[in-house]
């Protein structure tokens, strides 16, 4: 059986506009591979709820998960969850639940559980919660959907929390191997290779660093026997 | 008159896996905010034929210019020229001007210009060439669509080489605050502040380091005086 597919969708201005460097991603993209879950795309759009609602119900309709990170905030340009309501055609509003874990933080912090932070209480309705044990106010999974914080330590904490109720696959396993040639001269045996293997996936890294050039082979898939018999002959190929 | 939107495809399975960290992101945003072109979409997507093809076509139709970056080399994995000429339906093939560079700088190299280096000839029909001096293996632009390498260092020169010929708009200039209280206390009056300015963005991006919260604000906009007024009712409203 193939491995559950997932789509991410980054929701800021400020990696759109240079200010910032993604970090969700890569993160998100380890724990998925090593929990067998397939990321075939991110999207990276700004705050603008039009674009947001668009992407939400293409990509929720093309994989079999979507991630979301940003927007859920108590600032004005936190609109995720209002968008993800609109794309689900349901009602949204302060809910009880998520509403209690917020007055019970800021009661013991001694601060105003005021209107902007009542904003992150907003669930869109038939949501599950998503436990947020950095800052408390909660992600959500709406079917399947799941919408978390843009915090890099808050994002991680929500995908720890979500990961275990997530159905994975197969792990996917890789080897690679550092080769110093031009990838000109690797090109034609390594395609070969790559061609009597069809159920990995090889992929082909130049680099060129200090003058010294050539290309990282990483050999992917879910078999970890056929993995080592084809970089064996990966070896036997380029040797050392 | 409003800036030009773009959009970027980043093609690699390398990203999605957790492999690697994307940068070409990065420098192209920073890139295109200083030359006055709104970057409005990222999307990361695997080395899939149907996929980069179905990428192309919907985002050169929907901004006004796509950056591609990666699989323009000369492994299997390779496929970005093809798609190109796929997804504008015109042939593809060897072409005279990008081999003859090639050939000479192989010449030049004393190494064999073999038929997989001749890969990174094949351009489509009716595409402009885009200078790599660092590798000489060039990209090329298809009407709005520019074909760039995904090695960092190569990629950053083609944009050098690229940006020239396109125009530009106003620069958006930015100035921000660092504010040491929490989101939830200042959203209120921020958001009031961001609904007198229609013309500028504020963004607002919480932080947590070493114990201290808070959030930075940024005030984004083509408008230098008009962004140096609202940064002065943002002081006042938060004095440090």
């Amino acid at each position: 059986m193939p491995n559950p597919t997932a789509a991410m969708l980054v929701i800021g201005d400020e990696i759109l506009s240079g200010r910032t460097r993604d970090a969700n991603m890569h993160h998100l993209a380890q724990a998925f591979t090593k929990h067998g879950i397939d990321l075939k795309e991110v999207r990276v759009i700004s705050d603008d709820a039009d674009a947001i609602v668009g992407a939400i119900n293409a990509l929720r309709a093309a994989y079999d998960m979507v991630v979301t990170s940003g927007g859920i905030g108590p600032t004005h340009d936190d609109i995720t969850a209002d968008c993800v309501a609109r794309a689900f055609g349901v009602p949204i509003d302060v809910r009880d639940d998520a509403r209690a874990l917020l007055q019970a933080h800021y009661d013991r912090q001694g601060s105003e559980f005021n209107q902007a932070r009542q904003r992150m209480a907003r669930i869109p309705d038939g949501a599950v919660l998503i436990d947020n044990p950095v800052s408390i106010a909660p992600g959500f999974s709406m079917e399947n959907v799941h919408v978390m914080a843009g915090v890099p330590t808050v994002f991680q904490a929500m995908v720890a929390s979500l990961l275990p109720s997530l159905t994975g696959g197969a792990p996917i396993l890789s080897q690679s191997l550092r080769i110093e040639r031009g990838e000109g001269e690797i090109a034609s045996p390594l395609g070969d290779l790559a061609a009597r293997y069809p159920e990995l996936s090889f992929g082909s890294y130049p680099f060129q660093h200090n003058g010294v050039y050539g290309a990282n082979i990483v050999i992917r898939g879910t078999d970890g026997a056929q993995i080592d018999h084809a970089m064996a002959e990966l070896s036997q190929l380029f040797p050392a």
